[in-house]
């Protein structure tokens, strides 16, 4: 696959400047256009050590004005990196709408050179390509461009452009013993590579090639390429939201006649005085429990859903006492902000996950794309029908993180629904939970059900199950959420001492 | 001062569940408030080990809606927060207006232990305890409200606290060895206390002295302190409100009779041959400058203001050419994000201040504090009055950590600025970047020259000068930016090395 970018191309002085000239007015002005568009653009330079990376990323900062874009390079990672899930490092630094993030060493560095130094395995950088095939779909779904370039270099002009860099004193310091170690598995590197680039150069976010053999043509032929793919980016989303309403499939209407929800008993029951006793078993449970996850630095990550007034509130307070202050966050889930507006949906869900061992709860969701914001049409279908994927995938990667996940969905019925809202607005310090709003969700009670019967078919699976919980009796509810928490710490601890 | 805390107050178990349920609800009322109000709420929780603290802090997540809140311990910092100013971990955890943060070991801690454990003299105690009463100072003056709670502790209850606690194995993990060594420390760090105490507890942020021998008594205390001050403090704000127009002192305006802007001498020039050879020099020079820079982890931070159309973004890319893209970050500062709007108006730069080696350039900084914001109106008087030993403090922070701070003022004169707008209506890829604002800012010509004058007066010393950059030239101005950048890395790298 290389053939082609070893036919040694190069380009004359002259002819550089002056194409590096008019490429440079030519991306200005495209990039003022991109300002106001509603899509980032990454740009990953990968390739061949002594391919020039460091040269053609310095004259896209050079063409480009630096202020609205970002060179990404990533070294060792953090120790507040190393603590989250590996794609954290990577999230935390994407660019927002109109901006253009460069990446040097991106998600492709770790695998490649993993593969190369036989730390994994052919079927474990498989599972890694994967990931990254569906970060960038989600990416690109979402309307990002995504421009990956290789550079590459001949095996005999990797090694001569090593010597020159060695003997000039002024750029010895360019050649690190890590290059003259990567040299000697130029062959291994290669054949690496050639899998690497095959299986990730997808529709969406496919490889451009780069003969580096000649520093200034790889600079005007990367340039050139960020600029057409940005050109034809600009015109085909705009082409796509013309279009949007029609691409849009049919919804699922079948489901409408299984009502998982109707399954649960909602008559379940908890006298008071077994409640406390309960709770006070299972609060000195999950204290102990929750210390000992911080010891062993295991996080954990809760989500809450379910109905207006079903008491998620409640739950989360009996939860919360059991636990140490210092250890828990409570993320309570409303309208993004402006930067979070800016950035894929997850991306504000991706900025939350804990440090090692501490307890994120989540008060509504990632979840909120497939309920809230398809009811209501603050999502368009394509958009909330893809999530369910997109969210079963970050699931996944938080677990293969060793984080302990739990998802509750709480469920009271309509009439349970209505009594609560009519004592809320009794009780001078709950007033102000209850708003109009809350009236007008009630009135779309079957648009939300068909919708949270479709997210629990779609993401609830044997690793990431979804626990329904009767909670029409507060006690019943608040002691099976606490207990079910409990008893997967319980077995996270048991599994990593054995 | 503890004499007071000594008495060993304590609340019936039946009393203290009467007054805790009164007082939570009390709480969420005014945490309701709170939602609305322009100001957050920082709780610090300090005192002596054994004293309640955790308890105290879970009470108050207890009570408290912790949706809106959120609990900050600082633990050993992480290698991203070492190699930035030693603030910067406070800064990064600042609640938004609105919100309500604790703070477990703040600023605080790390001056006391360091005392009680002869790192640090009485001098340098003097000079921490100068620091953290400016950054209280700031944050209360821009409405923060800081409410500081120190929990007390009898030497004798200490022990015993501490002896009951190993006695039983529910609670032993609870004495820690750092714990009992600090017992040992008891006279000591009491004396140390107390002298923090006084020196911090100023009209804006007074201590409470809270006896910590029984802990319901504690939370209650706390608690009904932390209400009333909130309450007081809702008042207060809007009183404040409707007074501020009365409150704003007079403009100096003795100031407009001196110009420093017409000391320039904008006549100066460099002609395109010697600015090319010169260029080319120093670009050269900076190149491996910055790069020994990155060796030592010292960062830089380049501020920009001038003039529209006085060149800041030519200059700036010719010291970004010079550099590797992996080491610089340009932040252009524009309207802030809802975010950034929502805290003190230092704390969008805080959060760019880079990690140990990197450059960031700032095109407009925190000087708009002072320039903008005070020209059109958008701060208070009283606001960018005190802006100047703000911001003079902030520069010392990031100065004492090591980094290298240079700022520029870019000066053109009035004919030179119109030729430059006309210039830039004739350039295609320039278009863009001449706007209605432009002219308007224009208008205002000797509005802006009166605040520059007043900012250069102020903001302005030996170890953080302004450089003046006679700008009617861009080749000469360029050179004395890129010269000057280079002449203090040099002086940092010869400082370092003696």
């Amino acid at each position: 696959m290389f053939e082609i970018a070893e036919l040694g191309q190069s380009v004359e002085r002259d002819e550089y400047k002056k194409k590096a000239s008019e490429l440079r007015t030519q991306l200005l002005l495209i990039q003022d256009q991109l300002k106001d568009s509603q899509f980032p653009v990454l740009i990953l330079i990968s390739g061949v050590d002594g391919g020039g990376k460091g040269e053609v990323i310095n004259s896209l900062n050079a063409w480009l004005d630096p202020h609205f874009m970002r060179t990404n390079a990533f070294a060792e990672p953090s120790d507040e990196e190393r603590e989250r899930p590996k794609f954290w490092r990577f999230w935390r630094t994407l660019p927002a709408k109109g901006r253009i993030g460069i990446y040097v060493g991106s998600w492709y560095s770790d695998p490649i050179s993993q593969r190369v130094y036989q730390k994994i395995d052919d079927a474990a950088l498989q599972v890694e390509l994967k990931l990254i095939n569906q970060l960038e779909q989600l990416l690109t779904d979402d309307g990002a461009l995504i421009i990956k370039c290789w550079l590459h270099l001949k095996k005999d002009r990797q090694t001569s452009r090593f010597k020159a860099l060695s003997k000039n004193p002024a750029t010895k310091w360019r050649v690190t013993d890590k290059d003259r170690q990567h040299l000697a598995k130029y062959d291994v590197f290669l054949g690496i590579a050639e899998q690497v680039l095959t299986d990730t150069s997808t529709p969406y976010a496919p490889w451009l090639i780069v003969d580096g053999s000649d520093i200034n043509y790889s600079r005007l032929t990367v340039g050139q390429y960020v600029l057409e793919c940005i050109q034809r980016h600009l015109l085909s989303q705009a082409e796509l939201k013309a279009k949007t309403k029609a691409l849009v499939p049919e919804v699922l209407s079948k489901l409408e006649q299984h009502n998982l929800l109707d399954t649960l008993d909602l008559s379940v029951k908890l006298g008071k005085n077994k409640y406390k006793i309960e709770l006070e078993k299972f609060q000195g449970k999950l204290n102990g429990l929750t210390r000992q996850a911080l010891v062993v630095h295991r996080s954990s990550l809760l989500v809450f859903e379910g109905w207006d007034a079903a008491g998620k509130g409640g739950v989360i307070r009996r939860l919360t006492e059991a636990m140490d202050a210092r250890n828990y966050q409570v993320i309570p889930i409303s309208k993004p902000t402006d930067e979070e507006a800016a950035h894929h949906y997850l991306w504000r869900f991706w900025r939350h996950i804990p440090r090692a061992g501490q307890v994120t709860i989540y008060d509504r969701s990632w979840y909120g794309r497939v309920l809230v914001e398809r009811v209501e049409g603050l999502a368009a279908t394509n958009e909330w029908q893809r999530a369910y994927a997109e969210i079963v995938n970050f699931e996944e990667a938080l677990l293969a993180h060793g984080m302990v996940i739990l998802k509750f969905w709480l469920h009271v019925d309509q009439d349970e629904q209505m009594r609560r809202f009519k004592q809320r607005e009794n009780i001078t310090y709950k007033q102000f939970k209850i708003t109009d709003e809350d009236y007008r969700n009630r009135a779309k009670w079957d648009d939300y059900q068909k919708a949270v019967n479709e997210m629990i078919m779609r993401t609830s699976s044997s690793k990431l199950p979804w626990i329904l919980v009767e909670a029409n009796d507060k006690y019943y509810a608040r002691i099976k959420v606490i207990k079910a928490y409990c008893e997967r710490l319980e077995k996270m601890l048991d599994e990593g001492k054995s």
